[in-house]
């Protein structure tokens, strides 16, 4: 593990860091904000998951989330979004391969060979972290659009194991939307009934664990209608009576504008929860 | 005057804008952050500058000043460093030419042209700021680095025209440290005789008006040394008894991890000074 920036933030440390993964078999950065904390103290850890075209770089630069964690006392994780590198598959649009792991378990073409990012994120990198950094065995996951779908399905696939689950624009429906479909089609194949365990709203009938669900959308988010679709998993959610505040925010678009402007109440919530 | 973007921002708006400067003879760009108010209403403004290399993206995105502004109830505006574009004179390095205006009137070479930026920030912008937004002719200024030091010398300038005055790692004694030589050079000529009336040290004993000044210099700054002097602007402060609280912050870099840790502060500061 290799030491790429640091630097004082609210009285805490920001760091950047690069590491050989063996699960995505490349290089990798990831991002963890750590608070001002006593010595031999362990913290409980929000792992945050970015959108499209992100890197670990872009939560830590512009979301102003290092106040709040360092006002709760809990450590912030940002990875990349995909395996990278110039041996690992890529494909020149924004919303497939590199930059666009979608946080699933690839199983088809030249995607299989890297593109774990499930196993990544739930796997890997919380025992690098754990074993690293001054953090506890508490947990919780958030994310932005691709990585609030990513939050949202792992939280749903692993009970017990994240303490609070929150998301910001979340895909909902990858299975019924067009970013979902080219995805899931090129890392999973043409056999739908693969895509279900990687979809939030379908994961939800199986939850064993009712987890609330926090999620802030903003009405004037140009991918709202065709791609986010909050009222598909809304509606799911009502139906199966899981606990979900989702909140519409009138005005506020797919930006990290929209993000820097609620992240207080999304740390203050996951705070909460990893204390209680 | 086009506008560029615009963004959702804790109940207020971000917007960006591009508009024909008449002063530096090309387009500028300028980004202006305005809270939530009540129609009719009109509100101070803090005019940030930044340092080499900026332009006005890098404020709003990484300080996380809006959500003071939205708090205390100011505009900010964030204009771009220097003068763009194809015909405007420009230079390979970073610290001179585009993207290092250093907030002067030039008077030499191929410079003289268009890089006025002191009449741009001090008589154009706020103009149009005042007549095209909500903005009542209540200002301050701050800045980082190379905007510190314009903030600095455009504040003492200009007696009573400035509410407050602030800056983050600013250069405070230009014309005795190398980033300041060379643009000095390049933009004012050889004789130094010139030079002094852009320099902040020098301007302090001569400033009418005993305006506070408010500095924050992270101590782990890679540019403390040799291009900053915080210690010489403090001693002939103290020699003349103008009003200084410089803070020299353990562990802190030239970041905007440092401007985000402590504008909070800053804005406080204005906002006092502006609706005192």
């Amino acid at each position: 593990m290799e030491r790429l920036e640091s630097h004082a933030c609210f009285g805490g440390a920001q760091t950047v860091w690069k590491h050989a993964s063996e699960v995505l078999g490349c290089e990798m950065s990831f991002a963890v904000f750590t608070p001002a904390h006593a010595a031999g103290e362990r913290l409980p850890v929000i792992y945050w998951l970015s959108g499209l075209t992100c890197n670990e770089q872009n939560f830590i630069t512009k979301a102003g989330a290092q106040q709040f964690a360092a006002q709760h006392g809990v450590i912030l994780v940002a990875p990349d979004t995909s395996p990278r590198g110039a041996d690992v598959a890529d494909d020149e649009a924004y919303d497939l391969g590199q930059g666009a792991g979608f946080y699933l378990n690839a199983t088809q073409g030249p995607w299989a060979q890297h593109f774990k990012m499930y196993d990544y994120i739930t796997k890997e990198l919380p025992k690098l972290i754990e074993a690293e950094f001054p953090a506890s065995d508490k947990r919780s996951i958030m994310g932005h659009s691709m990585g609030g779908h990513g939050a949202l399905t792992i939280a749903l696939k692993n009970p017990g194991r994240y303490a609070a689950v929150s998301a910001f624009s979340p895909i909902l429906a990858p299975t019924q939307v067009p970013w979902g479909e080219k995805a899931f089609t090129a890392y999973l194949g043409e056999d739908r009934a693969t895509w279900a365990e990687w979809d939030a709203t379908a994961l939800l009938a199986g939850a064993s664990e009712r987890l609330p669900v926090l999620i802030d959308q903003g009405e004037a988010d140009p991918f709202l209608e065709n791609q986010l679709k909050p009222e598909i998993f809304a509606a799911e959610a009502e139906r199966l009576g899981h606990p979900l505040t989702l909140r519409r925010q009138p005005g506020y678009d797919h930006s990290y504008y929209f993000i820097a402007s609620f992240i207080g109440d999304h740390i203050a919530h996951h705070a909460a929860a990893l204390k209680g």
